[in-house]
């Protein structure tokens, strides 16, 4: 209810400020018998982690996961699997001056108001530090689902668009470059627009693409909780999140119903895909495919005039190290969640079967 | 979990077939004492009925909500809000063709991989008539969120845009033209448009615009339940949807940071509102708005060729009475589906104070 | 999270008051393709139902359920499954003089200061006619779980109690009386005791033992959700209950280990089985056995203090028609319960595996 | 789902094995702005702790709790409370001998049935250390609740039973024995008949009673969420517990009703409480009682015959340090649990007023 948990029967509860001790979850409701392969844990984590390549914060933090349950000689057991991530290099010195501070478009004056107390340092637990317990969860979740292959990119950095369809794109490209953009021409494009931005002290958007390939018939509930619903409750509840669209998307709501029906080859998959691997809510076996749209971090590292608790105005620079542009490394973010999701649904479809 | 509930305080839960006895529902969970119109709620049903203008589907349904418990002497009394909606004007011959037959971006395919069974008349569960009684929940929300503005409105069918930003227009003139758009020229054209599509025995897509205006602050959970997370859940749940976004969106990945950042007022208002009166998925008490795609209604009055549940080839041509625009008639149910995610947070938002 | 629903996967909400046109339910989760025997369910109904036999309330209601959803062609199709009840015998006049009053050891106080508001008329929400709905649904659950067999049966009624061990009963009695008591003698005696009550216009408590036998192993999940702490509190749920123990029970809290200890035969059956078929919260395959105290009806046929909203002290003496004693009609609703509470961990231990 | 969370708003969520690194949990949706004590979170953890008395296990654990998140310069933050609690003292090589074989009355088949895989050292995810957990948010959920007043105490062991009512109770003498028994002389004799037990190489059984002073008019739900239900719940969710009942609990089952109703006072207070302090599942403002039966430890001293898991008989012998008794330490769990369903209810009963 107070919204650190995701997921009904793989479901995942996370807790922890970006500037306590460490941040952590449980995993409850994993299959017993599983193997965890942890090397491909730390992957994942790696993908995420601050300080991976020169256009990414340059905040150095180990990010290794520690397991604490639920997992014996190899296995999962059926017990919550609990884990830990230190924050280790934390420097509260860093936010002092935003004790009494609003910075424009955070989350410090919305948490000030709800809770009336708040834990300003580094933005306690609205920061995205969060997410690399959903990146512990979703690896977890990606193992379950080994035969479904989950690829997320880099489809757009500020206007610079991937123009392609999915189909024409080559995912083993993906990890290539420090963009996550398999467009490889793009992608010099996007990295070099990124360290200008950079330059300027500024801060751009973007959106990340995510393709989901041979997924089972009939994931997804009906009516409330339809497959895309949940994919996209889980995008939107990513920092910085401003959209979500699927198969066609934005776009469809401009097309013709002839245009859009993707009509069926006999043995039940369709020659068209308008509608992203999914119909009524429940996939189709087709792949599902949808984009995020990030908003440009909100510090930015130019002098801006904003307000402390008491209304007056105050001058604010953004100092720390910060993501010129978040989207490289909410590609592994974004498969997280997918994987979260769709975990979920495939462990519910077992049941009414 | 079977995806027919929605809400965890302020909770709704469904069933019903289009062609069943009725359809109806349970809200639990509705605070006792609250006063309930039911001329309002049966006022809110009539926007969303067929047959209540030259561009809808030309079905008639009486669409009369019968109340069965949980209001006594014209109050609420805590107990769950039990009520049913007749089924009048079913014409189950109208469907005996689709019995072994998937029709062209319907939910017919994966209902019946899903289910094994289906009920096929006229799309059973997942027909859109299910979101009456959505509307039904939704306005008795509103009356328990009287202080709170929300209003919904066409602002694209196909190519034909609303242009102008959502504080130029005005809400009073949303139910004065057929389309429920509020900008009268704009509708004017999207009208015409529509009964071309139609005279093709074709659809069109189109998105539908939601502003909520005097939203207390501090509704929504952090992390994972961002009050834009559920409302894009909420809205990707009603038939036909293919994307949400909320504030700048799609748009605001484009930006850079230094122009994205909404900057306070002394009194904590800002001065722009990109973030759509959102921060870190708490309401932020500035105007909450967010745009709806639509794709085309599946059904078309022209041939198609698709399948059974052989394989075999089938011709198909639409019969009934449909659509062809779909449009005019979700603006209620987007507000209906609003009012719930705000009841919901505004409830949940009482325990932590 | 307002008190009105059961289960998670197979799961139940309910509605409706005592004095309402209906009470009714959606039993969301049920698995498609399960026959429906209809007449079954209405058998179990009139097992609950006022006026079956002599010593119970002579109240006569139809009690026929109406399903609207959810099965097609006499099968369940995944969708759920909506019923009402209509309330036929409502006497509203019976209840007028209770407006302002409170009963003593009713509900009428406790929901006046919770709610603000009460619909008196014969208990409301309050009233166990709204088990008739966990019966309907407990008779589905039943259908589902049909190699599993649930059996209660009254094991006391005041002093008078069921001596033997429930491996030396013959279920095949307990419809035999209208006590439903598989000892026969003992039937006797309890039946004249209940109508000797009803002449003094008292009523009596009593108890009902639940058998449950071929269970699967496995169900049950650790911790917080064991199996018998979900049997309890269905149980206590059920009007008027006071008291749960599975197995050893009260008893066993007296004995030794060396004594209460069930050893293994070769095959993991248990030679004893003071366990009561649950080892850890998960079914073990023995029989699972429990027994559910009932206090004697509040309603009583003699004069009584008690106060009215402004505390004057007023005479009160029962109208109406009521049980002397509620443990016979109590019985197909402790087996509904139980039947509820395996059919929800049956559907998810298919997750598990 | 998986049964490793207890609450909806109040939520704990808990994961551990006795014999892994450690155990923990999180603590989700305290209220923000309570000021925590962390001595009286350690004082209730020293109540539960093995090795506190001559009469329990001399197992010697720190049982010291860290908190992790969610708590800032000595308040609550309304964010999730992470914590973990290290296991310091394991001997595992005393559980080697359980890889393979079934110890009578434990969890080791059922899980083992249930999983394919089990943590064998030393119960792992069933045995009772991680009620250490719920102490830790027990101890939270009655600084939440710090007008209410919690007292268990151990009202039997095997045949010795406290015969008075709670009201003849002096609950400042409960911490002056190592029982955990207010009334002094039987405490005594509980205390010799439990060291008697523990030189015969056996354990025995007791009851723990609870009473809950100073509790809201209004606390609990309607029909299935009962507050004597979800107590109920609560505690038989607690290793070893076989019963519960409150107010006349099995006693009023043999009752009259002319016997049985609590008549009121003026001030709606009632003249007896035979109800315990709930009426139709609401509390009424008179004190909660309850009682809560707890079968022997299974683990003795003595030789038992077993099976193995190819079902070979097999002689075992318990090593270990053990509790004779495990009501001394219960009463804390009990404690706990009250307080985490009260905790809960009290926050749901903001909701709706």
């Amino acid at each position: 209810m107070a919204g650190n948990s995701y997921g009904t029967l793989f479901k995942l509860t996370t807790f922890g400020e970006s500037h306590g001790e460490a941040i952590g979850g449980i995993l409850d409701g994993c299959p017993s018998g599983l193997t965890i392969d942890l090397e491909s844990i730390q992957k994942e984590m790696n993908r995420r982690k601050p300080g991976q390549s020169a256009i990414v914060t340059q905040r150095k933090e180990a990010d290794e996961v520690q397991f604490l349950s639920g997992i014996f000689e190899g296995k999962t057991t059926g017990a919550p699997i609990g884990f830990i991530i230190p924050n280790t290099n934390q420097k509260t010195n860093d936010y002092s001056h935003l004790k009494d501070t609003f910075r424009p478009s955070h989350a410090d004056f919305t948490y000030e108001k709800k809770y009336g107390v708040r834990d300003y340092r580094g933005g306690g637990r609205s920061s995205a530090r969060e997410t690399a317990c959903r990146v512990v969860a979703g690896a977890i979740a990606k193992q379950l689902l080994s035969t479904i292959q989950i690829n997320a990119f880099v489809s757009s950095v500020g206007n610079i668009f991937v123009d392609k369809p999915y189909q024409e794109l080559d995912f083993s490209k993906i990890e290539s470059n420090p963009v996550r953009c398999p467009d490889e021409e793009i992608a010099v494009k996007m990295e070099a627009y990124i360290k200008e931005i950079r330059k300027e002290g500024d801060t751009v958007g973007g959106t990340v693409t995510c393709v989901i390939q041979n997924v089972p018939i009939g994931l997804g509930e009906p009516v409330f909780d339809k497959l895309h619903a949940e994919l996209g409750k889980a995008m939107l509840s990513i920092n910085a999140v401003k959209g979500f669209e699927f198969g066609s998307g934005f776009c469809g709501a401009q097309m013709k119903g002839s245009e859009h029906n993707d009509l069926f080859n006999p043995d039940g998959s369709t020659k068209s895909n308008l509608s992203g691997g999914i119909q009524g809510g429940i996939s189709n076996g087709m792949a599902i495919y949808f984009r995020v749209a990030f908003k440009p971090v909100a510090t930015i590292m130019q002098k801006q005039e904003t307000i402390d608790k008491q209304g007056n105005s105050v001058d604010l620079e953004g100092k720390g190290r910060h993501d010129p542009c978040v989207v490289p490394r909410a590609v592994p973010i974004v498969e997280a969640m997918a994987a979260l999701v769709l975990a979920d649904f495939y462990l519910l479809n077992k049941i009414y079967q």
